[in-house]
C-alpha cells in the first residue's frame, strides 16, 4: 500500500535524464537547509558519481505525472559491531508544494524496504536540531536519535594539512 | 613522515588473512565503547562484507612488527551539495597498551591521504560526547564537530515496520 496520499505518486530509480531535475532539487534543498553557501553541485560531477564507473550514491525520484516533486540520495554504510552494511540516507527533500500529503514517507519507506532486501542491519540519517518538523516525523516513524554522537568533518586546506604529516 | 614514534610501525591495507585479528580488535572497541551488548561480528560476515562480491567497507592495519595493533574502517559516503564523495571513517581503534605514540594519528593522516588521492571533499566520523580525549584530539588534528546534526537510526522490528507500509 502506498502511503502518499497522492493515488498516482511513482517512487522510482533515477534515471540520467533526471540529472537537472535533481540539481534543482538539491539546490532548494540547500536554500532551505540555510546552507547554499556550500552548494557547488554541477550536473557533470552528479552525472560521474551517480552513473559514471564508479556510483557512489543512489537516487530515487518522487514523481506526480511527469514533474519531479522530491528525491532521496542514500549509500551503504557499514557496522563493525554487526559486520553488515546499511543504508545511510544523505537527504531527503519534497518540494514545499507538495509537502504533507505523504511524498517525504513514501520515500522514507521505500529506501526502508530496499534496506530489508539488500540484508541492511539499519537505516539511517542526519537531521538538523532546529528542523523540529523533521524530528517529530522521524520519531513517529520509529527512529531514534543517537544523542551521544558527534560527527567531525575535515575539508579543505585541512585535510590536505592533515593528509601531509 | 610517519607521525609516529614507533619507527617500525606500518600502515597497510588489510587482507583476508587479517580477518581474525580484526573481529578482535571490533570486540576491543565495542567494550571500550559500553556497547558489547551490539558487538555480532563473526569472522565468516566480515570476510563477505570486506572481500566478497560487494566490497562494503575498507580497512587499513596497524602493525608493530607482526602483530596488529590497530586499525582504521572506512566506507565513501557523498556530499550532495558537493555532488563529490567522501570518506567516512567508521571506526578507528588503537589497543589500549599502543596509546599515546601517535598509532592513531598515522592511521587517521593515511585515510586523509586516500580521501585526496581519491578527489575526496570531505572526510568524516562520529565521536562519543563523552570520550573527551578523543574530542580533544580530533580537534588539534583540525577537525570541526558538526553540532548542529543528530543522526537517526531504525533498525530491527522498526525498520521491518518502516519497510511495510
Amino acid at each position: 500500500m502506498l502511503s502518499s496520499h497522492f493515488s498516482h505518486l511513482r517512487i522510482e530509480p533515477a534515471v540520467p535524464a533526471d540529472i537537472p531535475d535533481i540539481v534543482g532539487l538539491i539546490r532548494e534543498l540547500a536554500e532551505f537547509e540555510r546552507l547554499l553557501d556550500q552548494f557547488v553541485a554541477t550536473e557533470a560531477r552528479l552525472d560521474e558519481s551517480l552513473f559514471g564507473p564508479h556510483r557512489y550514491a543512489e537516487v530515487l525520484m518522487a514523481r506526480l505525472d511527469r514533474q519531479s516533486v522530491g528525491f532521496a540520495l542514500f549509500f551503504h554504510n557499514y557496522s563493525t559491531f554487526r559486520a553488515q552494511p546499511g543504508i545511510y540516507l544523505e537527504d531527503l527533500y519534497v518540494r514545499p508544494a507538495f509537502r504533507g500529503e505523504g511524498v517525504g514517507e513514501a520515500l522514507l519507506r521505500r529506501v526502508a524496504k530496499l534496506a530489508l532486501e539488500r540484508g541492511c542491519g539499519r537505516f539511517e540519517w542526519s537531521v538538523l536540531d532546529w528542523n523540529q518538523r523533521a524530528v517529530d516525523f522521524y520519531k513517529a516513524l520509529g527512529a531514534e536519535p543517537l544523542n551521544e554522537w558527534t560527527m567531525f568533518r575535515v575539508s579543505g586546506d585541512k585535510l590536505t594539512q592533515l593528509a601531509q604529516a
